[in-house]
């Protein structure tokens, strides 16, 4: 009998794990507690494979995995017993669907949606604590959103990419970069096929600087162009990112 | 020197809490944290009024209350001073401003608006744990909200109040009670001058059991002309509830 591929869809709070990988050692990941639910569950030793690596404190509200299963099973029966080995760890299987064999989460083509939520107001966050950035001044979403229009499209993303990067090459097809107003909150949603290590921080950091008005679109401009890290702003914390989505063609 | 009236406008995380409302011993309490950190600003007790006395574990965005300072200081002070002394505690400060001392955060006539989160899905929340009250089935929202519209109005809500209630009477108007879809998440905000105890988390407990199907709108009719509070279904948990915001005439 041949294992069956399942595609789930999870969610997770990233504040307790490592990023999604899996590490050595008793390291907490997202992957981790997956397979270590899958073994729980079915007894076999099996790789979970996700669609983005996200990195310690990310969030995801729909992750995409894939795992192979040896043992016949309904769907409902994946999301309630992988959920049921996963409790009390904060990541839940939203969903699970039969996959045909070449489906791969990473490496078939998609579009992967993250959004990025800065709270600027004075007070600190109470009910959104670990889920936004706090800044305490106000912003200029208008200049924010004219500087991302500089960042959308085909380009050499060198100066928004972490020293460690171990992507193909920095040019990356940036397909939207959104900057809306939501009260006190400034939410940054950006897609694309891939991104590089650290690119939707990075650009957080930068733009958050332009709503600032330390610096303007023009700036944001010249640092693209650049092709230096060190010209770009500070990488933003982990805590206001979430991995939305992943879109298969 | 007579002392300054404020009017503060205050969001928390009710988890931690054992409600709004001030108690004997060292038991943790939104108003208790409000007015030490008051105490550690103005080297002054004095008490701090709250618009809604919400219960343990339930939340508000926009709870306001007022008090008394004798010491004079700029809005921002009061906002930056309280935010720091309420550290590390789930409380912020969000606004502040002068009131004239004849205003009451609980006696001025004024409207609040709760909102009540429910989590229609199979898998459990990560991201909103806390958060959201979590069902497994899935809800009609179209019944649910034809129920609600059953109890809008000015009526006897006797079989929707806590035992212990004690409000003036069981007789209240409930301005608005709507019941919205978003995603997985059935969204009920109900809008009133006035609750009794509970009354918002009985109705959101008999509602789901309209949204079952297990109640039509006919029976909420019937469960409200009974005056009886065993006939109604049973009280939603806290942490699904939060205080939106209280607006004055």
């Amino acid at each position: 009998m041949t294992a069956q591929r399942w595609i789930l869809t999870v969610e997770y709070d990233g504040a307790p794990f490592a990023g999604w990988q899996r590490q050595e050692g008793a390291v907490p990941t997202v992957q981790g507690a997956l397979e270590a639910a899958v073994r729980a569950f079915c007894g076999q030793t099996a790789a979970v494979h996700g669609a983005g690596r996200t990195d310690a404190g990310v969030h995801a509200a729909g992750q995409v995995a894939h795992v192979d299963l040896a043992r016949p099973c309904a769907p409902e029966e994946v999301i309630g017993a992988l959920n049921a080995h996963l409790r009390p760890a904060p990541v839940a299987v939203l969903a699970a669907a039969p996959a045909p064999p070449d489906f791969h989460a990473r490496f078939t083509r998609n579009m992967k949606t993250y959004r990025y939520r800065i709270l600027a107001r004075p007070a600190p966050p109470a009910l959104d604590a670990g889920r936004v950035w706090h800044l305490r001044g106000p912003l200029d979403v208008g200049a924010m959103r004219a500087a991302a229009g500089v960042l959308v499209g085909h380009h050499d993303f060198t100066s928004f990419r972490a020293a460690g990067c171990q992507g193909s090459g920095p040019v990356r097809t940036l397909d939207a970069l959104e900057v809306a107003a939501d009260g006190a909150e400034v939410v940054l949603t950006a897609r694309a096929r891939s991104f590089l290590h650290n690119q939707v921080r990075i650009i957080v950091g930068t733009l958050a600087k332009v709503g600032r008005g330390v610096w303007s679109a023009g700036d944001v401009a010249r640092i693209l162009a650049a092709r230096d890290r060190t010209q770009a702003g500070p990488t933003a914390p982990p805590q206001g990112l979430t991995l939305m989505e992943v879109d298969y063609d």
